[in-house]
């Protein structure tokens, strides 16, 4: 099937369809841009989809300039940097192109361009987002080139805090990006294992979100669905990576993910979060292999949410037990290992990783409530591969 | 289940609970709105549930004055003087209050109150929209009192062009509302038959919407959703009118089916709005003795989907000949006719409705190509009864 070009409005004005890259100028102009900064990270930089997009810009006689000091985790340097060359190039916006690292920086960029108080002041903590300025936020067109944090229709970034190595959350309603171009041919040369990683991120972004207690029926909806369509495209995806028609199935799933955990997500992510710092792993393979055991720990609370799901995704064996063997399967073909193990995670400091991710933002909205000692045992649990002990 | 407040920021932010009417302050406030006009229609105006919103404004200090000169079909004058009464008052932002035509009127009042075109410059034809004056559009401040039209959150309003009797549709996509109470306590005055007909009438938006043909899965999944839910309400809701866990959840479902078919509606919703404006009958009962003729009609096209939504439902019957039964079923149970024929409606003009039906903003969006001759049959089928003939 060809999926034809479409433009949707929520959460925001998303342009998906292949090729839509070429209307990056037109978006400028939609939004008032003159001028923009184009950010991206240090390793997309250097590839030919970056050159290509930037030829068009250049053709339609856009001025702009590149940033692209951003690391994979994106630091409070690289922001700060970043809206230097900002306000030096008298920049009046921002194209956000890349995978979650470039866009949640080049987002917190763009928030923090016209800002008088600093960084920190915006942690999502309270109120604190109330007290930005307004006028001070660039408007932002997204560009994402993976299909799994759906960074691009979020209200939030990740930065780390380098002085006390901890990632803090910047959110600002406004930080939502006001375009998104959803352009499936960026993604074609993602290999086969991001792929799988990211895709993953994508399902267990829609599953938490699924089973967080929260009364949302829109974000079930879409994460249902979002659900629905990785489990029929993410191996093809994997397997056949040309495959334009599972490549844009992918993107829009990964959107709906995020989409759908503006309700909250779970213990899956607030084990991966410490893990991710600690032994710089990738976040979706963290995710995938903790994945099982955490609905094995939330059994009781999912338990009927799992029974539709497993009826939606037409599985044989329903309710969590059919979800988990389901997930097993789908790790297995994806090649993704069952336990943390086998990526060279052992059970060491099992007990204060329990209690950082205790206070992970994800963990309050866990499907069921779970304390420190929980966590540790869910990532004991992950690392052994002992299902049968949750 | 008692439902916990809630706030959503999509398809725009959504304040959802019991006793959320208090808020409407706070809402002014957020909007910096100082002096609303608070729109509802010439019936509602009279009903217990103003008056205790009112009091509410008065309580918290908010001068405001009230404008209610609007029909069940609200007409172009009723807008116009509505606009003449926002200018003479200095109002600076609307509350808009009641059911669909309430809230559309109000809806179109806050559109017009600062543009220098006329209103039918702004007939959804073409980029009419984009020749607005942005800065001449006033905040809204949506309360729906009825489940079904789901105005509150659409871009667009329905307004009768009296010369020729033509209903016309106006949108901008900045006439979706900023906030949205969305206060389950005010519906529950409703009584059963409008309850049964305003609730089929989201369920039609959310089938019709998922069945249009555009590839558009966030609305797919809130479609989807939304049926389920109304499959599991509204019965609920028609029997016990105080059951405000059903009522919560069907004023949900409403806000869903509306977010839904910005994808599109479909033939149900041609024939209907024609009907309404010969026979002058209630739109949610046209539509629903019209679905299960429509499908029957649609059914090579949708089959898959009738597959999939089947199985949400947990059908024994699959695909379009099962949810055709289920229909027929919740119909009864509604207390809603099979035929057009029982509420006074014959083949007269048949042919002419067949032509006006499909030059109606439905049409193109229908799950299959239809001309006027196949909206003429559906139409003849509806009223004698006659499945079979589709
Ligand atoms: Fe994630
Ligand atoms: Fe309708």
């Amino acid at each position: 099937m060809q999926i034809a070009n479409t433009n949707w409005n929520y959460p925001t004005t998303i342009w998906f369809g292949n090729g839509r890259i070429n209307e990056i100028a037109q978006a400028c102009k939609n939004l008032g841009i003159d001028n923009p900064l184009f950010v991206t990270d240090e390793g997309l930089v250097k590839l030919e989809i970056v050159d290509v997009t930037l030829d068009i810009l250049k053709k339609e006689g856009i001025s702009f300039s590149v940033y692209s000091d951003v690391q994979g985790n994106p630091t409070e340097q690289n922001v700060v940097n970043g809206v230097a060359h900002y306000i030096k190039n008298k920049h009046d916006g921002v194209i956000a192109f890349g995978g979650g690292s470039a866009l949640d920086a080049a987002k917190t960029i763009a928030f923090m361009s016209g800002q008088i108080r600093s960084l920190w002041d915006f942690e999502d903590v309270g109120d604190n987002w109330s007290y930005a300025d307004l006028a001070g936020i660039a408007p932002i067109i997204a560009i994402p080139t993976t299909a799994g944090t759906g960074s691009e229709v979020g209200r939030a970034s990740v930065i780390v805090d380098e002085k006390i190595h901890v990632k803090k959350i910047i959110f600002h309603p406004k930080m939502i990006p006001a375009i998104v171009i959803s352009d499936p041919e960026l993604t074609l040369g993602l290999p086969p294992h991001i792929t799988a990683w990211t895709g993953v991120d994508a399902m267990v972004h829609a599953i938490e979100a699924y089973c967080a207690p929260g009364f949302h029926p829109m974000a079930d909806g879409i994460a249902i669905e979002a659900i629905r369509i990785i489990a029929n495209y993410l191996p093809l995806a994997v397997k056949d990576g040309k495959n334009l028609e599972a490549r844009g199935q992918m993107l829009v799933a990964a959107s709906m993910g995020a989409t759908a955990f503006q309700k909250g997500l779970g213990s899956v992510h607030s084990v991966a979060h410490q893990l991710g710092a600690i032994y710089n792993k990738q976040h979706g393979l963290l995710n995938a292999i903790i994945l099982p055991y955490a609905l094995k720990q939330n059994k009781a609370a999912i338990e009927d949410r799992m029974v539709h799901l497993s009826k939606v995704l037409g599985l044989e064996k329903q309710g969590t037990e059919g979800i988990i063997d389901y997930i097993i399967g789908l790790r297995r073909e994806l090649n993704i290992p069952h336990t943390l193990k086998e990526i060279d995670i052992n059970e060491d400091n099992a007990k204060e990783i329990g209690e950082m991710a205790f206070k992970d933002p994800s963990t309050p909205s866990n499907a069921s409530p779970v304390n420190a000692a929980d966590l540790e045992k869910l990532f004991r649990a992950a690392v052994s591969g002992n299902l049968n002990s949750l």
